[in-house]
């Protein structure tokens, strides 16, 4: 046998098999539809039902989903498949081999600060298509949202240090960690040590150097000679044995004569970072190497980074990982994706704790001055003022020209404008008392009020 | 322009691209290994450093390890990527096309029950390849492990109930998705509503219905009745509007005349799970519709299914999501790749929270009748007793024997059988006051006193 032979398909989803990446009872309510001939417009609203731990929401994971809606396809291989789950008929096997997303797509711009119960994005589309690619919207618009967010937090708690991408290692698989580096961009984090976010994304790639490495030579000193030889104005690590004796052995390198050692920083892993800083700053400086940066890593997150800044710690920069890029103090969204109206009627949901808003809408934000002051959820066609956040991205199962992908400068420098103008004490990262108001339109609210007459009255006939 | 003209390539991370899914140090570190000319063979452990609210994991995701392995390439799109850094010479980029995993790989089992500061995996390769692979190693071990471990909890809590994952669209991203419905079938939770993962691996997957579905129709009684006609012995959503009034229905139908709705079991997904089971159960059983299960969902983990059962609830079987699928309690391990061993010679990290074990090993473990009762972490020439848990799996850059792809259920099987021998109290769902014990073999000790003192010797000189 040849080497080839051993060799197994890899666990992948791409375009390839994209549209199987759907909960079954997605293809067994669309068979329904198909069966039953329910084929009108349905309206589907994805948001983020309350805010939890958090003032508000930055919307990321737009662009994918918009690639999925436009690619999608079931192919003879899953058709296949399908069939011999003994669930699905030739007919509808037949017709599912040229279903494909035809509908309308609104949304907020990624970037863009959103909170609870407000779409995200609103899908227009015959019932079956728009159920169908529920599964999908919500996996890459929940975690994407949800890393956008503690991104921005983190990155608002370093109060203008650099901050870097560090977490691929931990995230939950290859998609998130590619995707994370992405919303980090997004939300203002602009390093990221992840090579294939740097190619596909253009984002700047950073790294420093593992503890490995010091191992691996006979001395700290050789490990720091050899890799800053290579790489001028690097990072070195210098915590593999004991961090004050590390940046010691660094200095007496620095004073070596010649000018073949010029690291740009250290970095700090491990111990008490606030102590090691201090201590490590002033034997830089006593040394004259003023202009040596300290970066530092180990656990951290927007709470330990405020701790950090407010004891003084003299950092420069932080390499932040895995409580960021697992998002772990807050690892999900309470995002849903509801239908909203059907065949022009509006529906909703009644379960008291979940329950929905019906119809198309529009979301407005309302300024006052510079600062936001309300959003406002109307009618799709009601026009109560302020800005309009819901742009139709996609129409017909084409992407408009609000649709098409932007670069991510553009959607940063978007994001930044807009956070900009959210009131600044919901950037605390504890939760606020005085969350930011969202409201219903007169109009939303009537409709409501009448859409649960009409369903709470055809439930009792 | 045409449609296709639009179209955008997805952000997908497969064979083609995976070689640089990695962190960029690992790279610039490679290429220092390559202008320094060391190539000696490197011993590097991958471990979670210790266990945190949990008393076991259940190591998984070795596989799509051994598959990067033996695949990752750099293409020549990769290598035009990496020019354009300003970090990498020629010489290396020609070199760097070339770069194939050529080493030897150790592991346990997917599926088998580890502790902290044991390896799950041993690589020994050339020190470049074998620190060039560690980002992919960790994001992928790291997860599946959380996840795998996370399922048989949930799956134990259930006391032999059904339990299904349900988790995929608020997981983070499609990888962690596809990889977790394989993760929970090795654990021991056998159907998932993952499409994709039904086709990809064979796992039988499972549907119930959305509340839109209900909300489409003009009666939730013509939803039922539409549903149940289509597909024998469904699974019926009874909380749309209100979840007793939905059993009711779903039981005026059950006593139409004919054969035809015939549900084989009712949803709950919102409000007291125990209350409405109660009552719809009660319900079902004055109707004689005996047969007739209860399933339900809605926040569900083992801490949930736990309180459910002890307070008595009629629930024959679980939808289990968002906290299942992000791990929402721990949402990552504290997992590492350390290296322990160069060119032959023992290497540690001593840093005060982070030492490290030197060198090559084997994991004893060791049992009393039927049931283990401590692991051995041991030289791997030494043979302490006990049940070697380390196997070589690719020697040379190809799989052995024991590195062959195995099927899920053979996997699970094994598992099954590890994880019985457990001792009892690691079950509990709480930390254990008295966990499972993990010592260092008489060799292994010394050799960690031998290498910490010539490395201490080696930072005075």
């Amino acid at each position: 046998m040849t080497d080839a032979v051993h060799r197994t398909p890899g666990d992948w989803v791409c375009d390839d098999n994209a549209a199987l990446f759907t909960d079954l009872y997605q293809l067994t309510m669309l068979q329904a539809y198909f069966a039953e001939g329910m084929h009108e417009e349905a309206v589907f609203d994805l948001f983020i039902r309350r805010l939890r731990k958090r003032n508000y929401l930055v919307a990321c994971g737009l662009e994918p989903c918009l690639h999925f809606l436009e690619t999608f396809r079931f192919t003879s291989d899953h058709l296949a498949y399908l069939d011999t789950l003994g669930l699905f008929k030739p007919d509808f096997l037949t017709y599912l081999a040229d279903v494909r997303f035809t509908g309308d797509v609104y949304a907020v711009a990624e970037g863009t600060p959103v909170f609870g119960g407000t779409p995200l994005l609103e899908v227009v589309a015959p019932i079956g298509q728009a159920q169908l690619v529920e599964t999908f919207l919500l996996n890459q618009m929940t975690f994407q949202t949800n890393l956008a967010t503690k991104a921005h937090r983190v990155r608002h708690a370093a109060r203008g240090r650099a901050v870097s991408d560090f977490g691929m290692r931990r995230m939950h698989g290859t998609d998130a960690a590619l995707k994370a580096a992405r919303a980090c961009y997004i939300a203002g984090i602009q390093t990221t040590s992840n090579v294939l976010a740097g190619q596909r994304y253009g984002i700047p790639v950073l790294g420093t150097m593992a503890h490995s490495y010091i191992e691996a030579h006979a001395t700290e000193a050789d490990a720091f000679r050899a890799f800053a030889g290579l790489y001028p104005d690097t990072t070195l690590l210098v915590d593999t044995y004991d961090a004050l004796d590390g940046v010691r052995a660094l200095i007496a390198l620095c004073r070596e004569p010649g000018e073949a050692f010029r690291p740009g920083a250290l970095r700090l892993d491990s111990g008490d970072l606030t102590t090691l800083a201090r201590e490590a700053r002033r034997l830089l400086d006593e040394a004259g190497l003023d202009h040596v940066k300290i970066f530092a890593s180990n656990s951290l997150d927007e709470q330990e980074i405020t701790r950090l800044l407010d004891a003084g710690a003299p950092i420069d920069g932080f390499g932040v990982g895995t409580r960021l890029g697992t998002v772990a103090d807050l690892p999900y969204l309470d995002s849903v994706y509801k239908l909203v109206e059907y065949a022009g009627e509006g529906r909703m949901k009644m379960a008291p704790d979940k329950a929905t808003v019906p119809g198309r809408k529009q979301l407005y934000r309302v300024y006052d001055g510079e600062k936001a002051v309300r959003d406002v959820l109307a009618l799709h066609d009601e026009a109560p003022g302020g800005e309009a956040l819901l742009h139709c991205v996609m129409r017909g199962g084409q992407r408009t020209e609000a649709g098409r992908p932007r670069s991510l400068d553009a959607l940063h420098a978007d994001a930044e404008a807009a956070l900009r103008r959210l009131p600044d004490h919901l950037l605390a990262l504890e939760e606020t008392d005085t969350p930011y108001p969202v409201v219903l339109s007169d109009g939303l609210r009537i409709r409501r009020d009448r859409v649960r007459a009409m369903l709470e009255q055809r439930m009792d006939v």
